[in-house]
């Protein structure tokens, strides 16, 4: 219905005052940009780039990066993998989130289809179980050891003896080992560029510990993977490391503002919505874009400038100053002026539009079907870049 | 991607031990049981039960409830609306969410092509512009005008003058006016029965006397409509209503536990997924339903108990003593020990099956494709129901 409905409007050439709303929207431009930025800053370093399109879900959006393929990617779930490879011939692919027995085959019959898929893991049950699926299938994934730097998450600490057993199971068990993979995850609680700096080389160098560990126990670790999008921006130091991952900074959000890794003028992404009612003895204006439009998230609450469910601009994208959606119903959004903000609330018509830039573009996007992208500073809508999701 | 490998484990009998995680899993037999439960307040207090189903988003679910149509139905969406239409046989329709000029067209169109829709509305703007895209195509549908119960979001006081003004700004445009309709969002943050039933009778009292207002005035209201799953199961009185919406009690979820309208014996709805990792000495077990699984929603924050990002049961939906999704990544989901629960961590192998109650069904229902259904206490997926998203 929706496409059917999308269609229809795509035939009179669609603009940001006639799409149905609420509508993803991606500024081309602004994510080309944040792409060179931090190619150059990698290229700097001499590490590879390999971007995680977790945030992204969408062959269009890589191809800015990689016209041609083959990668290196990063991706969240197996789903992805079989997206990115069958439909975009990207064929270079780590899935960065530990391997359960179920999903271990429909990996290994990725790598026999030709794709040479990287997976994670940190104990040796999940190596066994993998190198038993693998001579089942007559191929096997690669496998990253998960290594913790910070506590944030999953992984073994670098001085873990349970290292070199896993990377022995991993031999015993005829499964590659492809190196060691951290993410910095604690990094997106920060907002002072020195202690940014500090957890990238922590990030660093607990990675680059595990693999000399390895190293000395006689196994090969040719990849040493690190990277959250704070700390790729923030590292002075990647000696001993291969390559980064990161996946926000294509487009960016308030997360990363507060964080301090971009502006407002960085973001990309933002939820094209229409006035529907007003309460002005409130101070409220509703809009139909609620949670269902922007996602529950609201990672800006615990940063010094809370955004509500995101900053509200006028159509072309120029905040409007101090208004935040405020509250979020399912389909409905009240925007409001941020406590302390010393506005005063715009009269704003019914029908009006708006956009509104989220918290976080990861959970934004999932929300929608498909980004509707501009470019050149246009109202016009120059391309409609489909979404994937599931698992 | 997905749909293939759904499809290919489809062909062996899927079974919650063999469904790739994390999946949404309805239980047939607790939603037939929350329908029949609500359906028999309604029919006590003859008042017609009018289900809103932006919670479901299925037909297979509608159809539970209305096995040949027609409705009577609740949509939040344009989008929902026409699915419900034109795929399921649905022709009595109310869009509850306040119309926008753009979107005044398409609802035209659905009322020329024989769907008797009702819309939303609470100014003199959106009645004019309804009534000129009504003469345009030919075809208009009637409006309800909103009635603010509670502050709680949009709509009119029932005193407020302007009622009887977009009344007759309808009249004058030749749009039929359909009746009032009111909402108690206020009823979530309730967890009293006095203050319940206290909910609901100033909903009922707010549209009963908006709707006498306008009969004062010369008006025909013939439908008087309110509704919220809290304040539909604790109306003593429901005089003067002719109908009822409410959308989350066909699943229920741990907010509605919370509020006392169910017991986690009544959700039907839980995601279905995987462990992947264990990091013991932190109290932590790592699982493959992160926020992209279960919805960023936090909605028991505020209630007596906190269930973090859910409520960890076991494979069959027993819950698991004091076991929560305490923090939620993309696509990881921590558990631990709810604080204070005195409970002992269980000790749980990489590969075991778990379920996980969400705090709001709307929500979580939100991140998924479709419904694995059970029933009668078997692990056999016995339907696939796929779910409608987008505007």
């Amino acid at each position: 219905m929706t496409q059917t409905a999308t269609l229809e409007a795509r035939t009179q050439a669609p603009t940001l005052a006639t799409l149905p709303t609420p509508a993803l929207i991606l500024d081309r431009d602004r994510m080309d940009r944040n792409i060179a930025r931090l190619k150059g800053l990698m290229d700097g370093h001499g590490v590879v780039l390999r971007p995680h399109l977790k945030t992204a879900k969408s062959i269009d959006a890589a191809r800015r990066f990689f016209p041609d393929g083959p990668g290196p990617i990063t991706v969240s779930t197996l789903a992805e993998a079989e997206y990115f490879a069958r439909e975009g011939g990207f064929t270079d692919i780590t899935y960065a989130v530990g391997l359960d027995p179920y999903k271990a085959e429909r990996a290994a019959r990725m790598v026999a289809d030709g794709v040479d898929l990287k997976i994670t893991l940190d104990t040796v049950e999940q190596a066994v179980s993998l190198g038993e699926v693998g001579a089942t299938v007559g191929a096997c994934p690669s496998a990253f050891i998960e290594i913790d730097c910070d506590g944030h998450r999953g992984g073994l600490l670098p001085d873990d003896p349970m290292l070199i057993r896993v990377a022995r199971a991993l031999a015993d068990c005829n499964v590659p080992l492809a190196g060691v993979l951290t993410h910095a995850g604690d990094s997106y609680g920060l907002n002072d560029p020195e202690a940014l700096a500090q957890a990238a080389e922590g990030e660093r160098a607990a990675a680059v510990a595990a693999a000399e560990a390895l190293r000395k126990a006689g196994f090969q670790c040719p990849i040493v993977s690190v990277g959250s999008t704070p700390t790729a921006h923030f590292a002075r130091n990647l000696d001993g490391v291969t390559e980064v991952r990161a996946g926000v900074f294509m487009f960016f959000d308030l997360v990363m503002n507060g964080v301090g890794v971009c502006t407002t003028d960085d973001i990309a992404v933002s939820i094209l919505t229409t006035v529907i009612g007003k309460k002005p003895e409130k101070g409220w204006i509703l809009v139909d874009a609620g949670w269902m439009a922007m996602s529950r998230d609201r990672g800006t609450a615990n940063q010094a400038v809370d955004y509500g469910y995101g900053l509200v601009c006028d159509v072309a994208g120029n905040p409007i100053p101090g208004l935040i959606v405020d509250q979020a119903n399912q389909e409905h959004g009240i925007l409001a002026l941020r406590k302390g903000s010393g506005e005063t609330l715009p009269d704003l018509a019914i029908g009006t539009r708006l956009r509104i830039m989220p918290n976080h573009a990861c959970a934004t996007g999932a929300q929608h079907e498909a980004y509707e992208v501009v470019a050149n500073g246009s109202p016009e809508v120059i391309a409609h870049w489909p979404r994937m999701r599931g698992w």
